[in-house]
């Protein structure tokens, strides 16, 4: 008889709750696969007896959560209780520190104490494994740490949140404003009663970081991602974008560069761009998330699927589980932390593409001139311009344009020139263009 | 000095020269992922001295490839010849019963002997991996059996040959028919001399064998695959299908199903269907593979890349050397070979679907009469119906149509009806929409 994975949970909402109804529902596959029986031994959380719709009578019950790890028949501790520090992290520390495995979904812990807890893992020999903080049920860190693993990284990018798609591809659909759709979708349960985290770009970012550690062979460096949430995308942007063939996405992007002086530099940016229509990204609508990874060998890979829900991350966290009972959990970050380089956040100034960028502007004359005449005077080159009047956006008037591919330290030289005019109402919003 | 992993490599064509200039270009990156490099040792080819723009002068040279596996030097045989038998087989064969791993792209010799070779591999104490096997560089072998491992998988389809979807997808932009298109891909390099494999679908047969295979733990049973190749699809159909709002694509499906005694039996087909436009499917053009697995926990996923040449097949390849590199190459199949079931083919006759039919017919009175009265007297309900003259098909009729939802069984026995009628000129081209 093979000795079954121990296995102590923390957190009983509704992923934790997920992660115990997968393990009834698919036992027998679960255990095949595994290679022996993954066990639950003790949960805990905040309320014993609030109805989770499963029953957790048959575990053991703990009611101070860090005490978890402590019990000498637990092999694996699985984290499902959020925030990047307090009792998880508490929890966290005490589980590697112990050299039992840890399995968690939380990409704020990861994003923040990731390194710290990978490099006590590795020193005590216990596995840490977050494929659930990373696009819910889509296997994208197991694709990069494994699928990806003979490719120098190019390029990786994505749609990480799935709230703010939701919100991006109604708004798409509908025609609505931002606000109205926000509403409309915290009505729908697709967004929180306090969205910041999801719609100002911090949860991807979360993501993102761990993406780009693993890809890049980087230290997480949540801090160095540049954001900007989606906020102040209008009606008349998605319009405007339609029309020339693009739809908006918030797509996170990790890049390696070179820095001026010659060295290796980490680019974070979590932003709303256009995508082309046709682009893989340009079909993700709803509360989808999917990831671009390009390889100098593979070339161009997507990985796609639900980006949150019980059931996807309860998926992601027994993938790990499993990982671990069949003892194929490596280094977390898919080299050993001591190979991991601190890079640099890469400057923005040798960056060229194209741009978006659209103003809202009193309706007097000589606006357009001096916009035109920034443009010239900072050598951005116009491709498209399009002006639309009063009558549709209530008494603003809005100019939007698309660049010519040239540098982006350009396009943010004409911003500074007109930072000081008073034609501008708002100010301007600057989005970049991916390249299909 | 951790020690390295010694390969020998069989077959230097295209993939086996790029799986040597991957390793150069990306050593240091390879050597950290594995945790210890990847060296070769030895090769072996036809012709030991063809230009293949790689230098092999630093490996030993072998003429009987069958060999390489007996070298106690080697730890990895990677066999890159092809064909199911033969060579290949001899020496896929000779590597695992000697306790050494193997790693191929072979697709036909593990769709037809893959469950002998793994159950030898487990005997030993080997591993074997065939991640390059199927759909090129996307890790779709690793994303069944690692990232999807804790759900039952509930279907699993997608776009598995590269020169298929490229001739259908160009058809759909040109309007060309399959004959001028399928030269046209023959001149630019992207479909074979002899195209058969391709355009009959055997080649996705073969992987869909193999996925079928580790998505239901069923033993791996090629022969059950139903085969429909894309030869019979026109333009006509193509634009009949735009109108309708669909694509059609060549579509791999396998699913696990239940007979009429109540046993589990496993359906697999390759054919041309009509994919919503919506369906991830629909999206992919060009010599792109995308597989869909939906699993009861996961959701919908979708693994998507480049299906074929050097580059991607050297990086799956590679990244299987480093599963072992790492020890962390499990049973090949998900599970151990012992635990996979032989399943009985699915029978058809129990399916339910929307299907696309199209006559071709002789202009004269009655003709729509007679096709109609087969599908009422079927029981086969229309959605929709489309007469077209012979000015725009040569002197022919063509009458398309797309019934309601309903038993598949049916649509056969409407088909069967009018299996004598003169007044049908070409057997009737019968295809399945899937569900959006």
């Amino acid at each position: 008889m093979v000795k079954p994975l121990k296995i102590a949970l923390a957190g009983l909402g509704t992923v934790g709750a997920g992660v115990i109804r997968l393990l009834e529902a698919n036992a027998a596959l679960v255990t095949a696969r595994a290679g022996r029986p993954l066990q639950i031994v003790s949960v805990s959380a905040r309320d014993r007896n609030r109805d989770r719709g499963v029953d957790i009578s048959a575990y053991g019950w703990v009611d101070d959560m860090t005490l978890l790890a402590e019990d000498d028949a637990v092999d694996v501790v699985v984290e499902l209780v959020g925030g990047s520090d307090g009792p998880a992290l508490a929890l966290a520390r005490n589980t590697v520190a112990r050299g039992k495995s840890l399995v968690t979904a939380n990409k704020a812990m990861i994003a923040h104490h990731g390194m710290e807890l990978a490099t006590a893992a590795e020193a005590s020999g216990s596995a840490l494994k977050f494929e659930a903080a990373v696009a819910g049920g889509v296997p994208v860190v197991k694709g990069l740490r494994e699928g990806t693993a003979a490719n120098e990284i190019e390029h990786i990018y994505g749609v990480l949140n799935g709230t703010a798609n939701y919100i991006l591809s109604t708004m798409e659909e509908s025609g609505a404003d931002f606000a109205t759709t926000l509403s409309d979708a915290q009505r729908l349960g697709y967004a929180e009663a306090d969205p910041t985290f999801d719609v100002e770009g911090v949860d991807a970012a979360h993501k993102l970081a761990i993406l780009a550690s693993i890809a890049f062979g980087a230290k997480t460096d949540f801090d160095a991602v540049v954001c900007e949430g989606i906020a102040r995308v209008r009606a008349a942007d998605i319009a405007q974008a339609d029309a020339l063939g693009y739809v908006i996405r918030l797509i996170g992007t990790a890049d390696a560069e070179v820095n001026n002086d010659g060295a290796r530099a980490l680019l974070q940016e979590v932003k709303p761009c256009l995508v082309p229509k046709g682009h893989p990204l340009s079909h993700v609508t709803g509360a989808t998330n999917a990831v671009v990874a390009e390889g100098n060998f593979s070339g161009r890979l997507l990985f796609q699927g639900a980006g949150a829900g019980d059931g996807p991350t309860a998926s992601a966290v027994v993938a790990d589980l499993i990982d671990i009972a069949r003892g194929e959990a490596g280094p977390a970050f898919s080299v050993a932390t001591s190979e991991l380089t601190a890079l640099p956040p890469a400057e923005v100034g040798h960056r060229v593409g194209q741009t978006y960028l659209r103003f809202t502007v009193t309706d007097r004359p000589g606006v357009l001139a001096e916009i035109t005449a920034a443009m010239r005077d900072a050598e951005v080159s116009i491709e498209s311009l399009i002006q639309q009047g009063r009558a549709n956006h209530g008494g603003e008037v809005l100019v939007a344009m698309v660049t010519h591919h040239g540098p982006e330290s350009a396009v943010a030289k004409a911003v500074d020139l007109l930072k000081d005019s008073d034609s501008l109402t708002t100010a301007p919003l600057v989005m970049k263009i991916l390249e299909s």
